[in-house]
């Protein structure tokens, strides 16, 4: 898909041209770093998708120095998420902020949100629940969305670091766009899947338990860096390719 | 090891009763969780260990409502934490409170403090660096410690969740308790250890960018609930073991 079409197709859905723009961008990154469920595919998933409305717009419900709430009033997280790195841009905190998104969903690949926030000099940590698609390795009900850490570290040197790990041994996103089957949406870890169990649940309760209005939602942490240790590991790590570094 | 003995030898390195008790309580409680490597086995290892004054204790450089940063001052980092957490407990934040941890090592098994802090009505995050360990399961250099991340997750029923998820196949205490050989100490996950090397590396650089003075560190995340997910999730899932629990 090119992006004439994918801008057409996205202000047909009721998008206004700067939030296709900004949804064009977050589908064909992830399509060029090779995450394709997050990627081109998405765009008939949208067209089939309901409970979002095109011209929402989220609302900072709190605001403090160190803490913000944000609500995304019926927007598509995507762009909920959009808006919260924005604003962080434009006030970011004096030294560390936790930022909580309610009713934030579906918010695709976190490390593009990341990218940008430790593009801009910033220190980000970002996860984000999704349906119930996870169950314990020994058994059970599914309980745990594939739920992502993303963790982006400014580099005064070259690119960011920008970590995005599901903890899905293949992503909901591949379902939607055909490269798995549901089945092989487990934990990942293989005779370790437990770890990614624990951390996918304990990611899920975090965002569950800073919500005030239930459903999906995001929690974010931003802070101003102290350090800067990405030159130093990038020379230690010649030849390894490093998290977020393209293919 | 009995209290008595594990007492008196903490005692004999110097430590105070007040600290030998703590470093006890976290000892016997790793021995009592089957984390033998977090276990009775650190006492030798503490006898043997350079680089520490029994008599320190951590200080606060910075303080504000939303952050806080402590240098362990010659400190152990168990008691770091100890000391960290119990200030938390003392003035918990209005919200949420990014702690930054300097020069705080060995910390061991990191689900007793956030444990703690959910014990006491407090969501925590908590993650700490530790000697380099991993490497990319392609190849080079070790560059990531086993950096776990724990996350403690009150509940107004029954026991927290507290997930403690070492990045390791095998944590190093394993291999100081003899119970695994350093060839094992690789990122778990099999055939998708890229994804634990990835939140090892991304936890270890959140702490490297966020500490001032280098050297081993640790983040804590404290935050006030806004709701109470864990009395559903127990219903959801009964009869499968949720991190935290006992076996």
């Amino acid at each position: 898909m090119n992006a004439d079409e994918g801008l057409s197709r996205l202000r047909a859905l009721g998008f206004g041209d700067a939030d296709a723009q900004e949804l064009w961008a977050h589908f064909d990154g992830a399509e060029r770093r090779g995450k394709q469920g997050h990627g081109h595919a998405r765009i008939p998933w949208l067209e089939a998708l309901e409970g979002y409305e095109p011209s929402a717009r989220p609302s900072l419900a709190e605001s403090e120095e160190g803490f913000q709430r944000w609500h995304g009033g019926g927007a598509i997280g995507y762009l909920v998420l959009g808006h919260v790195v924005r604003a962080q841009l434009e006030r970011p905190p004096v030294h560390a902020r936790l930022v909580v998104c309610e009713r934030t969903f579906p918010t695709g690949m976190l490390g593009h949100q990341v990218r940008r926030l430790a593009d801009a000099g910033l220190v980000a940590v970002l996860t984000a629940t999704s349906p119930a698609r996870l169950g314990h390795p020994s058994g059970g009900p599914k309980v745990a969305g594939t739920n992502p850490l993303a963790i982006g570290i400014p580099s005064s040197a070259g690119a960011p670091i920008v970590v995005d790990v599901s903890m899905g041994a293949v992503t909901w996103g591949d379902v939607v766009a055909g490269l798995a089957e549901e089945e092989q949406l487990v934990p990942f870890g293989g005779d370790q899947a437990h770890k990614a169990f624990a951390l996918a649940l304990g990611l899920q309760l975090l965002v569950d338990s800073l919500v005030r209005e239930e459903g999906h939602g995001a929690v974010l942490l931003v802070a101003q860096p102290a350090a800067d240790p990405v030159p130093a590991l990038r020379d230690l790590a010649v030849g390894v390719r490093l998290p977020g570094d393209s293919k």
